[in-house]
């Protein structure tokens, strides 16, 4: 059937295209997997070179503010200052609390002191002393003097803990009750208590009469217990984190337990915050980023970091690897007369020198993870070096003699494969052992295994792979 | 003042050595970061050599179950074998669901299809599938067959999803509540429920009358309210997980949004389970792991697993490497002229190619975190690529100019001084531009862009760093 034009064009008037709500753009936002939408992020970019204020307003607000700090690391500059004035107060604080170090540290400085304090108060203690430490000391200063007197003092007791430890972590709202109070008296507490419990909690700790906790009731078990129940009866275990503990072994005793909260004590032993795991989520993954890239050997600038932070955070461990790397091929110019000499030896050498550095880092990747989760300590160390001087010579021999084979097939040299297979045996056997011992030792130090120990065992294998290859080279085959 | 040795006597008389109590064994255990103690795993060998079954009880008792999976983990076969027998069903099932696989599958095997299924009638439904999971056919069947309807049945549900999906994932217990409840009837709904309700829960969904999802209520929001308040009015918005989506996923969602517990949803909407953070603490573990392992070209083998393991899970990749490392010397082959005329290029040449690796694996391991962690797509790669470049190239020039310096002062030869500089210039910024290419194209094809990328990136910058070295000095050198 064919139809007029005017029919068309009726059509169309019929059925306007429908202005898009708040619920489309929300579903728009986010793909299934709830990560932003590249698209999305176009649309912000569009809206604000058009300079297209109310869309820009709309297209921020739909967005949850976590979705909102995952926004600005994909903007530049310009733009994230034309979304900042999109957020209010309470929605400026949640997505400065999630932004990565870098990116709110520019935004920060850019606030004015009032209203970053504003800001400020509607933050737990841990997330507001979180971001007060990124700030410069004068503009700190000026944050906290417009701040009311409670949230000061409760930022200020946080900063007064290590970065990275447990007391950072923490909340200083907590819900304690003596051990003989019954179940109906707890949540009679929490009904009455108004603000000075937490807004969330998953746990009541029970405390003796010096306010050290001895056991904690999950609030569903509360929920469940009949009134008259005394806590006592029904609290369980706790595991107690001390307040100046590493965030990486809190980190730990929250995945081994399967904790959800746990109290934190000070060293007398008193209850004077808890760590709950929504916190410990983000500090795995900060570990593991960590572990990862000082492997790789290279510091994180954070994903919006300029170029110069860039370099800043790689060039100096390629200064130290040129230098290791000059040390390792010393031997070769000790070697330069037999490689005039016979110049597939400087063709070959590399395979040797690199296929060590392979076996090297595999075992060190192992051993550092087996290490970051305490799976790899003294009452085992001795069984695990065995078996890596074990799987060196094994891989050793195999890898030697694939080489060997292809060495014959090309070279037709019978000496020439035995060097060359011998040279590979020692260089991934030594490489196995360096790679499990480095990182023990650097462990054993109360050092970081993942930090420096790739350096080290690059230096090891490539040192051993020229001088096992050309030192056999010189003795059997010249 | 001076004593009589017979005064002595009688003081040790008086304090005889206190007999070691459960309470002492328990702080033995553990360090203070809860981590076991090497001297306790020495003391159960100890115990296990010298046959005291009773001390070896007592030194299993003090435990709890996620330590007593640490112990099994420092133990050779033998001695596990020895620890069993002094765990009950219950504390069995919670140590095996703790187990690593290797392990975990080697106990199972050794168990009777009996005593298993009564262990795992012990676990939530999550737990035991992944159990059963490991179990080899016809003795998942004698299991399965052992256990009573229902709780087979849910296995069976759980195991129907594929591994590593939010479906195997989630405990299919879950509390829900009609929209038109009130805080009143939830919590006396709690109260009588009895065992039809998870045994710890932290959110209470809220569905309407097809079963889907519209809200969630913390079960500390629950003990707040007043009891006439109604659901609808207190619920907060929720992620709903899809039923099939990949773990990796599931974790972002909890990292992003700092969740505790979210519903499960079936691909029409409806409610069929939930996922809690502790359960996800694991897989942010694991996955973390997976990328470190993949990055350094190894595949986990387990802590406990024997030499032919860990030999099947690195020869692989050392083969690979083996033959890429191959074809990248053939660069050198075709120059053996003019390593011959002049031995140094052997010698500087591995500089550059090493120099190279570096600065790729530096890019590649913040791309690799990058993508995990959902900071690089389409929105902003372009902007990334540009910069990578750009540091490449400072980089290449930092180390190129440091490099020329050094050679300059050995060598004293203007032009070998050029021909290093550019070619480390050359290789530095082929390097970055692959470290940061390579997983995003692996990425883009929907492979895991860890796995692979760093063979591909060796083999780019081993090629690039011989080819414009022994190339530029053909050129210009000799």
């Amino acid at each position: 059937m064919t139809r007029e034009p005017a029919d068309l064009t009726e059509d169309i008037l019929k059925k306007p295209v429908p202005a898009p709500e708040v619920e489309d753009l929300e579903d728009l936002a986010l793909g299934d997997d709830y990560a932003l939408n590249p698209d999305y992020v176009e649309m912000v970019v569009d809206a604000a070179d058009r300079g297209d204020s109310e869309r820009l307003g709309e297209l921020v607000s739909a967005l949850r503010s976590e979705d909102v700090a995952d926004l600005m690391g994909f903007l530049t500059a310009d733009y994230r200052e034309q979304v900042i004035p999109h957020l209010d107060p309470e929605a400026l604080a949640e997505v400065l609390s999630e932004l990565e170090t870098s990116l709110r540290e520019e935004i920060l400085e850019a606030m004015h002191p009032a209203t970053l304090a504003k800001a400020l108060e509607e933050l737990d203690s841990d997330d507001a002393a979180d971001l007060v430490d990124d700030l410069e000391d004068d503009k700190r200063a000026a944050v906290l003097a417009a701040m009311d007197e409670t949230d000061r003092a409760a930022i200020e007791t946080s900063l007064a803990y290590e970065d990275e430890t447990a007391g950072r972590l923490m909340q200083r709202e907590v819900l304690a009750a003596p051990q003989f109070w019954t179940v109906g008296q707890a949540i009679d507490h929490v009904r009455t208590a108004g603000d000075d419990i937490p807004e969330l909690f998953f746990d009541i700790y029970v405390v003796d009469p010096g306010y050290k906790p001895v056991g904690a009731v999950p609030v569903s078990h509360l929920l469940r217990a009949r009134r008259e129940v005394s806590l006592a009866e029904i609290m369980e275990e706790v595991s107690e984190i001390p307040v100046d503990m590493d965030q990486e072994e809190v980190a730990y005793i929250f995945d081994k337990y399967h904790l959800i909260s746990a109290p934190v004590v000070d060293p007398g032993g008193r209850l004077v915050g808890q760590i709950t795991v929504d916190d410990i989520v983000g500090v795995i993954q900060e570990e593991a980023d960590e572990d990862v890239l000082a492997l790789a050997g290279v510091s994180d600038a954070g994903r919006d970091a300029g170029v110069f932070d860039v370099v800043r955070s790689r060039l100096p461990w390629l200064v130290v690897n040129l230098v290791t790397e000059a040390l390792a091929v010393t031997v070769i110019g000790a070697f330069q007369a037999e490689i005039t000499k016979l110049a597939v030896l400087a063709v070959l050498m590399p395979i040797v020198a690199s296929l060590g550095g392979n076996a090297g880092t595999q075992t060190l990747a192992v051993a550092v993870r087996a290490l970051a989760n305490n799976e790899l300590n003294a009452a085992n160390a001795f069984r695990i070096v065995g078996r890596e001087m074990f799987v060196g010579l094994l891989n050793g021999g195999a890898v030697g003699a694939v080489m060997a084979v292809a060495v014959w097939v090309i070279f037709k040299d019978a000496t020439l494969c035995l060097v060359i297979a011998l040279a590979l045996i020692i260089n991934i056997f030594v490489a196995s052992v360096a790679g499990i011992l480095a990182p023990l030792t650097l462990e054993k130090l109360g050092r970081d295994p993942a930090v420096s120990s790739s350096v080290f065992v690059t230096f090891v294998t490539d040192f051993t792979g020229f001088f096992s290859f050309l030192g056999l080279a010189a003795l059997i085959l010249l």
